[in-house]
C-alpha cells in the first residue's frame, strides 16, 4: 500500500540541483490500473498500481532493458521524460519530479508516508504549490 | 516464489471431464521476464514471472475486462485459449490445461508445490507424459 500526496511546484528551492537526482523515462500500457513501465537511470521495471488517489497497491518488478525496450512499443500515446531530485526534508524524502520534452516546465514534488496518521501531520515546505494529491487531471497517466 | 512442475499429457483420464472446469484466455506482452493477460472465467489479471523453470517469481494483479480488452490490443502473437479441470491428488490440486483453437490437441498437466522438498517427494499418477518442466519449448509464452 502507499499513501503519496503530490504538490505542483511553482518555483524551485535554490538548491535543488545540488541534490541526488535520477534521469526518468516513463510510458503507461494502461491507464486503470495503472500498468506503467519506466527508465530509472540504468534500472528498468514495470509497475502495477491499483485504482486510487491519495491510497493504493503497488507493485515493482524489474525489466531487462531488451523486455523495456519491446514493451516501449506498446505504450499509449507519448512516453514522459523527467529529472527526479530526492531532496531530505526531516524524516521524509521529497522527490522533486522536473518535467522535460512537450511537459517542461511542469514541476511536481511527491511525499510518501508510513501510515495516514503522517499523512496528516505532514507540514509541506513554503515552496510547496498546491496540493493536488486528489486532482486526477495531474497524475502522470492523465498528463500525456 | 512458486514452484511447479509440468507435464505433457497423451491420454486424458476417464472421468477429467466431471472436475471443475475454467475457461481461459491469455496472451503475452512480454516473453521475458513473461507479463501476461489472462481471462480466467469472467475474472482478468496481468501476471509477472521472473525468468526460471522451476522456480519463479510470481505477482497476480487484477485487471478491469475494460483494462484486459484494452491490452489484449498490445499482445505478441496469438492468443491462447484452453480449459482448466482442477483434478485433486491427495494434498495437491492438478491443474490439466486442454489447448483449443491451434494449439488443440495439446495438453498439460501441472502441480505446484510449497517446498523443494514437497517437489522432490512428489509421485506422478499413471497418466501423466514426459516431466517438461525444464523444455523451455513447452513454456505457454513459447507456444504462440
Amino acid at each position: 500500500m502507499e499513501i503519496e500526496r503530490k504538490y505542483l511546484i511553482h518555483t524551485l528551492p535554490e538548491n535543488y540541483a545540488s541534490f541526488p537526482c535520477r534521469q526518468l523515462e516513463q510510458g503507461y500500457l494502461c491507464k486503470e490500473p495503472v500498468v506503467r513501465i519506466r527508465q530509472d537511470n540504468d534500472m528498468y521495471e514495470l509497475t502495477y498500481k491499483s485504482k486510487g488517489l491519495l491510497v493504493r497497491e503497488e507493485y515493482n518488478m524489474p525489466l531487462t532493458k531488451e523486455a523495456y525496450e519491446h514493451l516501449k512499443g506498446k505504450v499509449d500515446g507519448k512516453l514522459i521524460t523527467k529529472k527526479r531530485y530526492l531532496i531530505p526534508y526531516g524524516e521524509y524524502t521529497i522527490e522533486l519530479d522536473v518535467f522535460e520534452g512537450a511537459l517542461a516546465p511542469l514541476k511536481f514534488a511527491e511525499v510518501e508516508f508510513a501510515s495516514l496518521e503522517e499523512d496528516e501531520r505532514f507540514v509541506a515546505p513554503d515552496w510547496f504549490g498546491e496540493d493536488v494529491t486528489f486532482e486526477a487531471k495531474y497524475k502522470n497517466n492523465n498528463l500525456i
